[in-house]
């Protein structure tokens, strides 16, 4: 094995809600220049369109498929943000095809917990009255919500334009009770990618790191600048110098 | 509207206590390179002298009489520190002139509380004590304390220059409990600057962000290094820069 | 007295546990470059091997001796990591020869704690764990643990490099229960050196600060990128100008 190979990374990247798989255009491109294969499958009920009625399970399954079909070994599995949850869950399945797990402002529920039961109360109530109030179990963020706490460091029109590729997302997943027994039992190493300036998640303290990240266990720390969902799309050099950071062995 | 008026911001700035207009000569001057318009205005009390019997109700009112002398209109209302305090009042009054507030490190007390009610106990019994001592209802930092905590990134010969523009500081608006009930109904976005090695405040956790930024509500976060007072005088367009992601639309 | 002389500081370095003096050898090069005085003394009980007996009073007499033996006045005493319990020790005897201390993501224990006792519980009885196992009194880390919480910015290789300088470290200083009535007193300055990515202290919110570095009182807080001993080698200009900002007067 020569250099080369050696420090060649195998990327699969799962997206977050309210986005499908152009969130990573720019940055699997950094990746590929940098020599690292990258695999961005769109999973089951997102695209261009949104089936609400998609379950987690439907999600995760579509995941580990694509595994299958490619027949993906020695995967650096990075999840953004909901993706924290797929990629729990995927490991479950297909554990001895990955090398590493990364979240990158991702949740890492405990087990038994959703990705609502991360939040602050106030904000639950608020994703439970979207989702009752959308009339098929939807949940349509509302612009200034998204401009000021994904977008921050976006201009108005940049968070316009990323709020607009998938506004609305199946609430179902994002309300599922995680059976992670499993999951925390797996020995896959872990890293977390922190971006400093990302408050999507409520500034209860702290959520994404330490609070998130230290669910975990043992895990890899990397820090960066950035928001939510703008930084991977301006900087993704840099973003993708952190995965790489965060992705090797 | 061509796109050089779409993106010119039109800047209030409001600097601190132990301060005056000079804090923001620097970042004035890239903001106005930048193309955006900057006004300083030098409230009530501050100064080349100080007036130790100052209320806040003047140093507002001083602040919303520029407002209504120069006619501003679309304003992106910047408070440093004590500014913040200041901010939220004049945003009650000349709520319609506001496209924005930001907190620059800057304190957003709670409805009720004053800014000496953000600070750990021990440190209100300084201030206080500080006070009862002066003779004259002013606070004078003791100078190893400020170049310590305010000018952590500067010089000693720096942090001693900046101290020396104003030394002590009126105490009744430090001690003024302040009635926010409006201004915490008001919907004028905003915007919190923290910098990261601001410790000016204690560092109870935690303090700038996400205690004082918590209490607002939505809010846009955008993060920059730097410390409460020398940061500002030296990467005067670094923080211009900040200023701008923090006060657009 | 010039510029150049009333500039240059007076550095002695201490390092940390799993370390020896080369753990210094680039940022001690880059601080020379610079114009500053380095001395880097190996105290007892480290260097190429390890005396697992070695006490914590010895360490720190050895400290002091090279103090007395260089007749060194006006010192800059940086300590990482457990140099934070030397370099406090050593305050308490040489006290007249300091003119201020630098912690570097650094323990700096209450009166009667020890470092152990910093850690939260479920780590306690790790490194209890690892000791008693040891057979020599001695702890040495699984180098997972090293890798992922030590050196998370470094390459796998660098990692295992750092690592086998010094895996195994006395135990009985680390559970050491200090005597700081007396440092506490002392009206030496203090600085806090805190690197973003530094994990090797588990993420409870907030090891190294604020909750160590707000055990010290008034400190001046300086802020880099970096974890806890892969940094200062691969970035030791960017480590040595940090060192400055926090020791300069």
């Amino acid at each position: 094995m020569n250099t080369t190979t050696q420090n060649q990374l195998n990327f699969v990247l799962i997206h977050g809600a309210w986005a499908n798989v152009t969130f990573w255009d720019e940055a699997a491109a950094s990746l590929r220049k940098l020599g690292h294969t990258v695999h961005v499958p769109q999973y089951a009920g997102h695209g261009a369109n949104i089936n609400p009625d998609v379950t987690h399970d439907e999600i995760v399954q579509s995941v580990v498929d694509y595994f299958n079909e490619q027949n993906l070994q020695n995967v650096v599995l990075v999840g953004h943000s909901f993706g924290g949850t797929v990629i729990a869950k995927v490991a479950e399945i297909v554990t001895d095809r990955i090398s590493r797990l990364v979240y990158y402002n991702a949740f890492a529920p405990k087990d038994g917990e959703s990705l609502v039961d991360q939040m602050p109360e106030p904000v639950q109530q608020i994703f439970s009255h979207l989702r009752d109030a959308s009339g098929n179990n939807t949940i349509t963020l509302p612009f200034p919500l998204f401009r000021e706490t994904f977008a921050n460091k976006a201009t108005a029109e940049q968070a316009r334009a990323i709020y607009d590729v998938a506004p609305t997302e199946p609430a179902g997943p994002l309300f599922h009770k995680l059976d992670l027994k499993k999951f925390y039992s797996l020995e896959i190493p872990k890293s977390y990618l922190y971006s400093l300036e990302d408050i999507a998640f409520p500034p209860a303290p702290f959520a994404w790191h330490p609070a998130q990240s230290g669910n975990l266990g043992l895990f890899r720390l990397i820090v960066s600048t950035g928001d939510h969902v703008s930084t991977v799309h301006n900087e993704p050099d840099m973003i993708a110098e952190k995965l790489v950071e965060a992705g090797r062995e």
